[in-house]
C-alpha cells in the first residue's frame, strides 16, 4: 500500500478537532500539567468523569524532568511510596524514609497514565481567562494557542465550559491570580506569594492549602502553597502527589 | 517523622553523581531523545547492554509531542502497529490501513519504556564533539550542560567513552554533520540534507538510511534521511519506530 | 435571548475545521497574499476552480499597505487602470498616464473582492516545504501554523494536495527557493535574485517572468523578477496586478 | 510611454502631503482601526464630517483578522446581522441566533467601505499623546510614526486640531489612560481594566460603556468596557459593531 | 501672541514636503554624512550645483564623534591642517606635523558648514538601492526611512534621481556593495575590504582609491579604501578630508 | 614625512587625560547635550566659568535632530529669534511670528558655539548618581562610560565635583529624578511628570519651572516642566533656547 | 603514557561530587564572591571554620576586575593599608593617605589567598531563596547553576544548611531582600537602598551597617550600605575591605 | 582625615593614563588572558621585558573558572605539575599521573603572578586588528574598548606597538584569523580549525602548534591546535601551560 500524505493530513484533523468539539464542555477543567494535576486528572477520569487537562508548553511535566539542580532525580517520602507503586515508578531506599526516584521516568509515567486514564490533554494552549456568571462562579476557563503570545499576535481566545476548574499552575498559580487581579471585591483568600524553602512545613502545610479558594475553582500543588503563602519545598515530591489526590477528591465532592 | 532538606540534597547528588561516574563508558550513546532512539535505547538495554541517551532539552521525545500543527495526533501505517501494542500504545484506525494515537501517551510511553527497560536518560546535556582515535573510529562523545551554550558560558566539556554511538538527532544530525565538518578527507558519505515532503518515500527509504556511516558511528531515525538526502515525512511515525528497531539490530552485530 | 460562550467557540471550530478537511485538496494552492497573487486567486475562483491561499502573517497584502516610505499612496499606469476599476478602487491621474490610489483602499478591495468570489484564505500559516512525486513534479504543499516558527517550537507540518502551485512571496520567492536548495538536480531556471530599481524595465520584464517555473509551480509578482534577476519596480503596482491576471490564465491553461 | 521612477515618487509624496496639511485639523480623529472605529469612522463621512483614523500598524483591523484561536471565523448574533449585510459581509446561520462570518472577509470589507466612504486614514502613526486646553477639554491628538518609538529614535511628534477624539484602541485604552495618568485631578472616571469573560453581559454593558468619558473624548468598542469594568467578549462581534455606531451617534450629537 | 500647535505642524510639514519634492531630482546625490561626504558637499554646493545628503541616523558625523577609543580627539597631518582652518576648527600641535582637533568641535563645524552651504540633508534616511539604466550607469538611488528597516516593516521606498553619486558610507561601502552584488557581469573592479591598519599607506592611498568606481558612481573616505583593499587609518582624519575634496573635484569634471 | 601610528595614539591619549584630570572639579557641570543645556553652557564659558558637560550618546543634541515626525525642520516663535541669529541659524518667516528653521543646521551651530566658546564636552558619559554633603547640597556628580550600563558590566563610577549643576536631561530629567528616589525626606518639590501637550501654555511656564529645584542644582529645558508637571511643547524650541539662558542667568547668581 | 579522556573526566566529577556532599552543610555559606566576602572567608577558614561561597558567576570579584570607568586601578585609604600588604598586594601612595593598587592584581589575590586558606568556592551557583524554621532563624541557602535561570529553565533547586549566612551580593542585597520580601511581618529592618555617592560618609557608615540584621544572616560590604540606606563609595575599597574582617568577627562571635 | 572622591577619581585617571601612554610601545603584546598567555607573559616579565596582556572580558582566565561541565576543577599530568608548584597551586593526585586541582584557585594563581610579575594587564580591552608594514610583518595591534563593539558604538580604535605579537584567543585565535582574512596571498598556513577531542593528541601536538605562524605573530595554547588543525583536549590544562612557556622561549629568541 502506498502512503498518503493527505490522509495522513486528514487523520489529524478529524480525531483531533472532533474532540476538541466534544470537550468545549467538560466535567473538570485542569489547567498545568504538573504532578500534582497529573494525579488528580488520572484520579477523576477514572471516576468516569469527562477531563481536560490544559498545558501551556509542548510537554507536559513542568519542573519535574530537571529533579533537582539538573540532576534527574526526585525524592519521595514515607506515606506517598503507595502513589509511586501504584504508577509502575522504580525507587529505591536512600536513607530511613526517603526514596529515590528516576525523575525522568517519574514524570513520563505520571503522563502516560493520565491519558491512558481517558484524560484528555491539550498542550501547547495557555489559560487566558476564567469564565464568570453573576453568581460569582467560576464556570469555565478562557484558552489560546501559547504560540500566539509567544508570537506577540493579536488573536482572540476561545472557551471551554468546565463545572470545576483545578489550578495546578505552579509557583505563579496562573487561574488564582486572575481571579484575584480582575474580581478585586470577590469573596477571595488572595494570593500571597510562597514563603522560603522548607520542606517540612511546606508539605504538611499542601493538606490544608489544597482547596476550593473560590466556588468553582480548587487548587493544587505547590499553586496551593503559593496561594496560602505556605512554603515552598524544593525536589520532594510526595506531598505534590498527595495533593493531587486530595483535590480530585474534593472536585468529586463538588460534581457529586 | 520530619523531612530534612538535607538528606534530599544528598540523595540527589550522591545517586546522581555515582550513576554518571558509571556510565562515563557505556556500551552504547544515543544522542538525541526522539522516538526512534527511544526504541532503539529500549531495544539494547533489554539484551542487557549498558545504555546511555544524552538529550539536549528538558523533556524527551522531540517533534512528537505536537502532533501535525499542534493537533496532538499521530499517524502509524499497518506494518508498525505491532511496536504501538508492544509500548501499550492505544490507537484506532482511521482509514485502511492508517492508524491514529494521541501523540502525547505515545511520546510517554516510550519514554517510560525507555527508563524501566534500564536505559539511563541523562537530559539537559548537549552533543558538543566526538572523541576519536588514529584508527579512525568514534570512541565516544564530548558532552556538556545545555545550559552552558545557552547561557553563552565558556566552560570546558567531559567526555563518555562509548563502543557504539547512535545518531538520532533529526533533521540536524548533529553527530554525523560535527563527523563530516571535522573529518574532511574521512572515509564518510557526508551530510546531503533531507529532500521535499513524500511520506510514502521516505518511510521506503529510511529501511537503507538507517545503516552506519563511520566507523562506531549508526544514524536513525529523520537523521538517516537527512544523512542520505531521502524525502522526509511529515507526522507519520511508523518508518521511524521501525528505524530504532532497525538500528538496535546494528548496533548489536557490532558489540557482539 | 443569552448569549452563550461556548456555542460562539463550537460555531467557529466547527466551521473552520470543515473547511480545513475540505481544502486539504485543492485545484490551485497559493503561497503569499500580496496584490498579484489576490488578482490571481479571484481570477480563479470565479472561473469555479476550488482554490486556497495562504498568508504567513495575520493581515494579507504584504508591503502594499505602506506605500512608498509610509505614505499610504501607490500608482498605477494606463494598461492597469481597468483592474482598478474592476475592482473599484478609487484613482485620480497625478501626470499624464500616472494614476494614484489610496494603497489602503486598494488592498483592502483586493482581499474583500478576493474571499468574496470564493477564495478560501488560511492567514498565520507559514509554507514550509513542497510536496513532490517521482516525475519531479509539485503536487502540493506542506504548511504549519506561522506561530510554530516564530515561537521556536518543535512541532511537524501538514499537507496539502494541489493541481497547480502559485508561488506570489514577494522578493524572497519561497517555494521556488525550496524547490532549486531541495532538488538541485531539477530541471529548474534558479533563482537568480532580483536586480537594482528600474520601474519602466521591472513592469516591462513581469510580461515574460510570469510562468510555470517547474511542473506544476507558477510564479507571480515581484516573486517573478526575483526569479528571473529582473529589476525591481518600488510603489507602481500596475506590473503587479498584471502579472497575477496572467498567472491565473497560465493556471487555467494547466488545468483544463 | 516609458515609466520614470521620479515621477511615481513625486506623486505619492506630493498627493499624501497635501492631505496631510488638510487634515491637521478635522472633525473627528479616531485612535485605532478596529472594527468599532470603523463603523464609528464610516457613519460620521457618510454624514460628511472630515474624518480622521489614525491607525499604529501596517494593516488596519486588530485582533479581527485572526478569529478564534487562529481559527478565522468571527461570531455575531442577531441584533447586528443588519450590519453585516450592509456592509456586504457573508454570513450563514449556526445555530439559532449565531451567524458565522469569514473574519478575513468581515475585516476587509469594513476597511474598504471606510476608506471609500471618504475616511481618510493614517497608518503606521501613534497616538502620543492628547492635546488639551484651559477649559479642560480634549482638543486634539499628538502623533508619530509608530517606527519612531519601535526603532527606540528621540524624534519629536506633531498634532491633530479634532473637535472630537474617539478612543478604539481596545483593551488597552491608550487615549483614555493618557488622559488619567496625565490629568489626575480631572473630573474623569478612570480605567478600571476589562473584568473575566463573559460574552453575554460584556455585549449588553457595551450599550452603555460606549459614551462620552471626557469633554472631548469617546470611547468605544473593547477600550469601552476596559474603561468601565466590564467584561471582555471574546469572538463574538455584534455588540462592537453596535457599540461603533452608537460612539459615532454621540459624536454627531457633540458636533452639531 | 498665542502659539498655536497646528500652525507649528503645518510650518515643518509644509517646509519639509515641498524640500523633497523639490530634491527628487539633483546634480549629487552623497549616500553617508561622515567627514569626508561633508567636505565633498559643501564644495558642491558652493559651486552652486543641487546637492542632497542622505544620512542614515540621527545625527551626522558618524565615527568621528567618538575620536579614539572614546576620547574625543582627532589627529591631523600637515598637509590637511588648511581645511581645518578653513572650517574654523580649532587645534594644536602635539608633535611636529601631528595637529590634535576635538572631535566634537570638529564634526559640529563640518555639519553646521554643509547645511549653510545649502546642502540639503535627509536624516533618518537609508540608501536601499541604486537605480541603473540600460547604459550601465547609476541614475540615482532608492532610498527608505531607516525606522522601516529598523522596526522590521515591509514597506515599498521612493527614489532619488541624480547625475552623480558619492559614496561615503565607510568600512561597508554600501551603494559599492549593492552595485558589486546586483550587477555581476558589470565592469566593475569590486570591494575587496579594508586592510589591516596602517596610517601612513591609508592616508597616501587614499589620493588615488578616491574615484569614480562606475559610471555615476564616486567612491570617498574610508569606503574608497575599503573598495580598493587598502588599509584602514584608525583616527586621524587629513586624508579623509583630502578625499572629499577630491571626490568634489571628479565630480564637478563629470557635471560639467 | 611618514605618519606614526603611535604617535596618534598618544596625541589622544594625552591630550584627553590632561583634560579629563583638569576638569575633575569645574565651576558647573552640565548633564545633557539638548539645545537648552547648550545655550546655558555657552552663556556660561563665555562668561569665563569652567563649564563641562556630559552627554550620554555619541552625539550632543538630542531630539532636535529629528525636527518633527523625522522631518528635520523646527519651529521658533518671536521672542527667542534673536538667539537664531545669535547662533547664525537661518530661518525665515512661514506664519505671522512662526520662524522655521532647519533642524540639523541649528543643533550643529548649537554645539560648535558652545565648544568654540570653551565648554568642554564629554560625550559617551553617563549620569550615574549625585554626589552629596551634610548641609544636603548636590556638590557634584558620579559618571560613567556610557558603554558600561549597555553593556552591562559590572564597573564603578568616578566622580565630578561642581559647585553648580544643571539638569537639561529632557523629559525624563534623571538628576531631579535621582534626587528625589535618594534623598526621600530632602526638601525637594518632587518630579511630578509634564502634563498633555499644549505649546502655548508650555513655553509660558518655562519661564518659571526653569529654577534651582535643591541647593546647587538647577533644572533647565524640558526637564523643567517634568519636574514641575507643565505642559510639553513639541518641535517648537522658542521657549527651550530662552530657558537655556534663564538657567545660565541663575547659576552665575549662585556663582558670584 | 598514554592521557585517558575519561579518567579526566572521573577525576573531575568524583572530586567536585565528594566535595559538594560535605559541603551541603557547611558553618557559615557566603553569598556573593565580592572583595568584603573575600575578606571575610579568608579570615573565618584561617580560623578552622568549615566555609563555602557562592558566586553567580563565571569569574569571582564582582566589579573591583574594572577599577573606576573601566580603568583597572583602586583606591584604598591609610586604615586599610595593613590588609593590602597581608594580602601581598602592591600599592604606591599617590596623596597623603591615598593608595592606589591595580585592581586586578587586588582581586586575584584576595581570590587565591580566600582558596589557599580553605574556602570551598562555587561559581556559576546563583541563591534563589532562604531556609527558614519556626524560631525564625535562617538556617541554610537554596541554590541552584546560575545557568538555569539565564536558560529560562523550569529546574528545582538543592540547599545547604549553615549555622551562618553572610550577604555579600552588592547593591542588590539579595539575601537581605528576599528575607524582607517573603517574611513581612518578621523583626527585620528592610532594606532601604543605598544613598548619593558619599565616599567618606559611606566608608565611615560601614562600620555599623555590617551586622547581623535577622537571627544568622549578617551583612557586609556595599550590601550593608544599601540594606541601611547609607551612602555609596565608588572605588574606594578600604571600608570594603574592614567590612569584611569585621562581619568575619561577628560570625566567629555567633559560631562559638 | 576625611576622603575626598576627586581625590580617588584623579588617583585612578592620573596612574592609568600614565600607564597607557607608557604602554603604546611594548616588547610583547599577549591577546588573550587564558592560561597559556597567563604564563607566557609572566615568563616575559620575568626576563625584564615590557609585557603588555590584553584581555576583551571583565575577568580574566577564560574558560578555566568553569572546570569541566561547571564542576571547578581541572586535571594536570604529570610533566606540568611542576608549574603548579612553581605558582603555589594546590593539587592531589587522583589517579597513577593524574592530578586534580581546584580550577579557581589555579586561575587566580596565574593571575595574580602575572601582574606580580609586571605583566601590565588591560582588561576590558578587545583586539579589533594587526598593524602591518612592508616587510609583511606584524607590528602591533590595533584596540578598542570591548564595550564600543557591544554596546554597537561606532568609535575608532588606538593602537599599540609590539617587537612581538602572541595569540593565546583559544578557539577563536582571532590574531591569526585577521591576518588570514586579511592578507590573502601572504606567507601563512592558515587557520584550520580543531579537530575532535583526543586530550592525549592534542596535548602533544601542542609542542609542535606553538610556533611563530608569521613573521610578529606567535600562536599559543588552544589557538595554536586551532591554527594547526590538531585535536581539542577540554579540561587538562598541561599542554596548555607547557605550551605558555614554549611560547616564551620562541619570544626571547625573536626578542633578542
Amino acid at each position: 500500500m502506498e502512503l498518503d500524505d493527505i490522509t495522513i493530513t486528514k487523520a489529524i484533523v478529524d480525531d483531533f478537532s472532533k474532540t476538541f468539539m466534544d470537550y468545549t464542555e467538560v466535567d473538570v477543567a485542569l489547567v498545568g500539567g504538573g504532578p500534582a494535576n497529573l494525579i488528580a486528572a488520572t484520579r477523576l477520569a477514572h471516576k468516569g468523569y469527562k477531563v481536560a487537562l490544559f498545558e501551556k508548553k509542548l510537554a507536559l511535566g513542568g519542573g519535574m524532568w530537571g529533579g533537582g539542580m539538573m540532576f534527574p532525580r526526585i525524592v519521595v517520602q514515607e506515606d506517598a511510596k503507595d502513589i509511586l507503586e501504584e504508577f509502575d515508578i522504580n525507587y529505591h531506599e536512600y536513607d530511613n524514609g526517603y526514596y529515590v526516584a528516576n525523575s525522568i521516568e517519574s514524570v513520563s509515567k505520571l503522563i502516560s497514565k493520565a491519558v491512558s486514564s481517558g484524560v484528555q490533554v491539550f498542550n501547547l494552549v495557555s489559560f487566558e481567562d476564567v469564565m464568570i456568571r453573576e453568581d460569582d462562579r467560576v464556570t469555565g476557563i478562557v484558552i489560546n494557542w501559547t504560540a500566539v503570545s509567544v508570537a506577540n499576535l493579536h488573536v482572540d481566545p476561545l472557551t471551554i465550559r468546565a463545572k470545576v476548574v483545578i489550578d495546578g499552575t505552579g509557583h505563579e498559580a496562573v487561574v488564582c491570580s486572575t481571579v484575584q487581579r480582575k474580581i478585586p471585591g470577590a469573596k477571595f483568600d488572595g494570593v500571597v506569594g510562597e514563603r522560603p524553602m522548607w520542606a517540612d512545613a511546606g508539605e504538611r502545610r499542601l493538606k490544608d492549602t489544597t482547596r476550593e479558594v473560590y466556588p468553582g475553582l480548587i487548587v493544587t500543588g505547590m499553586a496551593a502553597n503559593a496561594v496560602a503563602g505556605a512554603p515552598r519545598m524544593g525536589p520532594v515530591f510526595g506531598g505534590m502527589l498527595l495533593s493531587g489526590d486530595m483535590a480530585a477528591k474534593i472536585a468529586i465532592s463538588k460534581l457529586d
